[in-house]
């Protein structure tokens, strides 16, 4: 993405495998758009949906825990502490909330 | 999809619409896909995510407000209305609890 | 309450049982203020809100249960299924993204 | 409560108006008891429960924002940050599938 060097983020280490996870929602979603094209009984559409948003909360949990564990401890450090936390609150609050 | 009579739902007079938002979605995935790929911050992907869960969150009370409409409606009539509340209150239950 | 007749409602039948899980509750409520008194932990206080919170989805999903087997039910033969299931669904919705 | 010195926690600088939350949401169960008792109807009683989730969100989010603003920038000093970002994210996941 960028010509000099590449940040490091809280799930550089595991990025491959939340872009498999990624996809793999995706595809949930495709899935999904294909039962409403085939008529498929509400109920069982709504358990897909279900499905794709615990798998979206597991991205989601994965990814805070990654930020906590490299950005949050690195930014005390640096006496960003205070700043970061706001941050990740809203974050929290946002994924608590949906949205 | 079926040879015979297509099935109506409590979606179908709102099914292109459905299907609209969920390709929607289906992009908005990608687009947190792209991110990760990109190296992007943390805590921007974790409110893409939130605006994916809220975007599900509706298409979700779409399709339950089609079915209370139609199909629980109408299963009372035919003496149904018990096992399909029951159904329907396990479809919220997941909603609520996501999965 | 009323001095003429009491209505019926959803939870008519289960009163005793909804009233004695909402004292519980309010006793789970009294348990983490007197946790907070005590100066506990931090994560064991949210562990104990997270399980008020489970014990409220139940309850909300009790009486969700019985208005749609009492109320809609009965509104939709009335014709009024149409107000029932949007006013069903914002209520809905508030449990879903919490207030 | 202990005999020697009072731990310290992330809320204990908001004790008092953590507790004056606490027990206005304990009058807020109370209430929502008392509407039961007087037959209130199903609709307006899930609207209160929405209300004290809501409350109880804001609760959570308060106390985890003094747990990672004191107990885990400390803890990373004091090489605890793994540990610590594990059992955070538990409580976070805990609060978002709610128990």
């Amino acid at each position: 993405m960028t010509t000099g060097q590449t940040p490091i983020r809280g799930y550089t280490a595991t990025k491959d495998q939340l872009q498999t996870r990624l996809r793999r929602i995706e595809g949930q979603v495709r899935g999904i758009d294909r039962m409403v094209e085939d008529d498929r009984y509400c109920i069982d559409i709504l358990t897909q949906i279900s499905a794709v948003q615990a798998a979206l909360d597991k991205v989601a949990l994965g990814l805070l825990d990654g930020h906590v564990r490299h950005c949050v401890a690195e930014g005390a450090e640096e006496g960003k502490g205070d700043a970061m936390s706001t941050e990740l609150m809203a974050a929290v609050g946002r994924l608590m909330r949906r949205g």
